[in-house]
């Protein structure tokens, strides 16, 4: 048993709180948080990026998804936390988990501020047809959590527009035009990359996502950064006051919200708002609801992000293939280990132009340690390659001109046929996408198949999604594009000239190896005719394939030819980029 | 001007009705209804099987989709009404028409047994905004269709259940158990299909769809037939009254509702339901809405109706293949007209046992006809054949066994290269779609992209589903399986063993020929391990492509041998049924 849930039960006793919930976001609903959050890490000892606990009187549960299993499996054993395996067959829900446990005249407890509406939203539906006491503000982490690390407040900085693309200047008008059409008086952004694309501003408050911690309060003839003052410096200052924005201290939005005067009308996203923002807006203020006009902003990569992005996937490229072609020299590579694999890779990738740091812990993951989807090598975890089999290495990159997000499978000596055949369905999946010319119109639902047909077709396939959107210089992982191939929470996104979405297919076998293939691809017009308008996509990820990996004559002649001309455009883009040695080596990818 | 117009127009003016709405419905949404209902044809001289008529003081406008744009801008030639194509760029919604077009103390008209609350929902959520005055249940067309139609009432049948598979009591008790689960006190079932599913009765009150019009009112202990009487026969009274089951007048049923008891639960289609009978529920009745339990249940085919499928399959595909190479051995096809292969396929059609006559009107359609999607020659539009091109010939029938749907083009005499390409981009789609395996989960959203990516890439398309629900001796267009590129109204319909799909890509260039190949699917299972339950398709329709028209060339290696594995099959099957020589030509169809 745990201490700190222990003590947590302590401060639920005392409060008379019989449930008490703690998730994983921070006031905005990140994906990845800062130390100050990590308070579910470090009440259950669980630290994937995903996860939500309850804790009650005499149980609690760890919910997490599929992509967390495994670790969370080892992170609680002995906790006395259960795992509840988000997903699957005869799991409860967290709210109907909390259904079955409440009953009349109890009260569940929560820090309002990182509780989102979605999220609160189920659990009152849930429990509406009983006497349920919630306590929505009181923060019991806060009080057990005696080195709790300080609110992450970092200096920001200004992105030029030869890398953004776009003024800020011209995207406030966009947005304030997008508002007048909906008759909001104000928008609420909660989400820091909103705000940082908003504002051309980037960030260091969140690891791998530079970001910085604010909200922003926009009306047609006044804006409000909510900012803590270590991040606003003497350049970010001139520029948002150049702007006409009013800095103000971050947590002042809670009450300024609740000053907002009856009558007026507020646009949010009613599901990433956190629960205590959203109560403080005063009850004769209209909420005007769904995803705000910037998501769909952001995710269209304008001419001179997509020109960039290609730029950094080139520099990219050349840091992959020069610690692949390093890696394949090893003489015996059981004298490295996978956090070696992650720092020489670094070490690359910062000898190129611009490069900022990495887009997501970095995945180095040899045998048996593939199979873990999300693994993440520590000095802990962290085990010596091998010379035979795969090692799956899925990382990115922030540079000025972009994010990339990349996996390669890597072949470190021999492999079975088995592995090979697996590796061959797996890229077949990866071609076949990145190939694909669909009609406008088309969501990620549309196109999943195609990733997962050659899995399919033999009783295969993977848990977890193909694609996500990837930000410019901003979150690793985006909305709203995607490509599942169930839809996931309502309606699914059109794929629209400009968005760039991974291309990740794989294949775990627990225990044994992990397989996956990843590419980002931007989604480019292809014709317009009176039948509509077609799209495709440009691959931007220029690192090749593991050809010693492929079985040739499993491939058709069309995968073939797909794959032969990709090798040959990752050779003919990056032969001048490399070193002499490793260029030859690379002209040995093209065939096999 | 149309005289009925005008004839509206003065019942309108004598109401004090400013617009009156006609739809193409029955009391209960059917596709296709009886000669009683068409007050949209009688009105408007447009009679394809789907439209709506909204007459103003000085203008009309008929909205109709796709399928019908050219057929009713010719019917509508110099009607005074205008033709608003739905879905294209621009073109206004019924609802927003309205809107545009009514202002305060206004009044709308319609007779609420044919609109479905779909409909009028969409209306009134349109029209809430100002003081529009509702009459909802005038039906003026009545007053000037001198020689309206009686509503039709033929006897009914027993369907014995070597054919249906699951006798009516196990029927009656799966939706009663249903019901206890979603504790509604009632089903009200509106559909048809439903109805004559759930008692295992047919009946002959609409052309091409072997249902009995009427009503079900269906509770734990009591149940209530509402039928015209002149359909319940001796055997039919019999078989009801010893499932305990009353028969009532047919229109009852509107006053039966508005005596449901305050505090009762009923569970009806919210969306197909019509309003009046909607209205007639009392307030203090609950509704339970969505789609019924019987929707489902009846697209999910029993072993029974899977093996009798089969077996209606056999029956239609030596018809067609009879048909075929009747026309293929024609030596001057021009002596024939459109009309006369209809007659001669009905002619072989009848010859199978169990047929029991057409599914729908057939469409042969020559030359430039194939483009209009749902062409359907007749005495005036039938022309002669041509010794080049294609026919595109599509027919189904119902058979004891079921229900068949089977598009072919068939080559005339010689063929451009053009049309041999499209032809195979066509039938490119056809195979890769029939041979899909995919995971229990998928809706037709996922599926469709492989029915058109051959025309896709190449910036084609088709402006019609890719494949819709066939029932069992039932509608060849039924709910919810369907297989589409945008979900249409809300939530896919995940694919389920026993599901019967059409499977129907298809290619049409206005004014010069059109390519349509329609298979029937049935959904099974076909392995289920640690990753899921994996699914594909078995093609129910056994008739040759045309090897003339294909370019064999143009097939990957795959598509080839799906081809040659399917053509192979339809010989087998076929062989020992057909005639001599029309086996031998068969046989000739296998390979190129």
């Amino acid at each position: 048993m745990r201490t700190e849930l222990d003590l947590l039960r302590r401060e639920m006793a005392e409060e008379g709180i019989d449930a008490y919930l703690i998730v994983s976001d921070d006031d905005h609903a990140s994906e990845y948080v800062g130390e100050y959050y990590k308070c579910r890490a470090f009440v259950s000892g669980f630290d994937g990026s995903a996860g939500t606990l309850v804790v009650l009187r005499e149980e609690a549960g760890l919910w997490t998804d599929g992509r967390y299993f495994i670790q969370a499996e080892q992170q609680l054993a002995g906790s006395g936390i259960t795992l509840y395996r988000s997903g699957e067959n005869g799991v409860p829900a967290i709210e109907e988990f909390l259904a079955s446990k409440l009953s009349e005249g109890m009260t569940l407890g929560f820090d309002g501020t990182t509780v989102s509406m979605a999220l609160w939203r189920r659990i009152v539906r849930k429990l509406s047809d009983r006497q349920i006491s919630f306590r929505t503000t009181v923060d019991l982490c806060d009080r057990i959590w005696q080195s709790r690390p300080a609110l992450p407040a970092h200096p920001a900085w200004v992105l030029e527009e030869r890398y953004a693309g776009e003024s800020s200047r011209q995207k406030l008008k966009r947005v304030r035009e997008s508002l007048r059409q909906e008759r909001a008086d104000y928008l609420l952004v909660t989400a820091l990359d909103e705000i940082a694309w908003l504002l051309n501003i980037r960030g260091d408050d969140i690891a791998y996502s530079p970001v910085v911690l604010s909200f922003f309060l926009l009306g047609q003839e006044e804006a409000f950064w909510y900012v803590q003052p270590e991040a606003v410096t003497p350049q970010v200052k001139e520029t948002v006051i150049g702007l006409g924005i009013e800095c103000r201290p971050y947590r002042e939005i809670y009450k300024r919200l609740a000053g907002l005067p009856a009558g007026t009308s507020i646009r949010l996203d009613d599901s990433a708002t956190n629960v205590t923002l959203y109560q403080a807006i005063p009850r004769g203020v209209e909420k005007k609801k769904g995803s705000t006009p910037i998501q769909l902003m952001k995710a269209v990569k304008n001419e001179v992000e997509q020109e960039n992005m290609r730029k950094a996937h080139y520099q990219d490229g050349i840091a992959l293939t020069r610690l692949i072609y390093w890696l394949k020299q090893q003489p015996d590579k059981k004298m490295l280990t996978e956090l070696d694999v992650c720092r020489k890779l670094e070490e690359y990738r910062r000898e190129g132009e611009h490069y900022l740091g990495q887009s997501f812990a970095p995945i180095a993951a040899c045998g048996a340690h593939g199979a873990i989807v999300h693994y993440e090598p520590d000095e802990k975890s962290s085990i010596p390659l091998d010379n035979e089999g795969f090692l799956l290495l899925d990382t990115g990159g922030h540079y000025l001109e972009g994010t990339t997000d990349v996996t390669r499978t890597i072949t470190l000596g021999p492999l079975t046929q088995e592995q090979r055949h697996h590796y061959t369905a797996v890229l077949k999946g990866n071609l076949n996408l990145g190939a694909a010319v669909f009609k406008y119109g088309c969501t990620g639902v549309n196109l999943d198949y195609l990733a997962r047909a050659a899995l399919w077709d033999e009783g295969l396939d993977y848990n977890h999604g193909t694609g996500h959107g990837v930000g410019y210089l901003l979150n690793v992982h985006e909305e709203p594009n995607a490509i599942r191939f169930r839809e996931r929470g309502g309606s699914g996104s059109v794929l629209e000239e400009g968005m760039i979405t991974s291309n990740e297919p794989g294949l775990y076998l627990e225990g044994r190896y992990g397989i996956r293939l990843e590419n980002l691809i931007l989604c480019r017009k292809r014709q317009e005719n009176e039948y509509g308008t077609f799209l495709e996509f440009e691959t931007l990820t220029l690192v090749p394939f593991d050809m010693e990996a492929v079985l040739w004559d499993e491939l058709s002649p069309r995968e073939q030819s797909l794959l032969t001309a990709y090798q040959q455009r990752v050779y003919d883009a990056l032969k001048d980029g490399l070193p002499q040695e490793a260029a030859e080596w690379l002209r040995g990818q093209i065939l096999q």
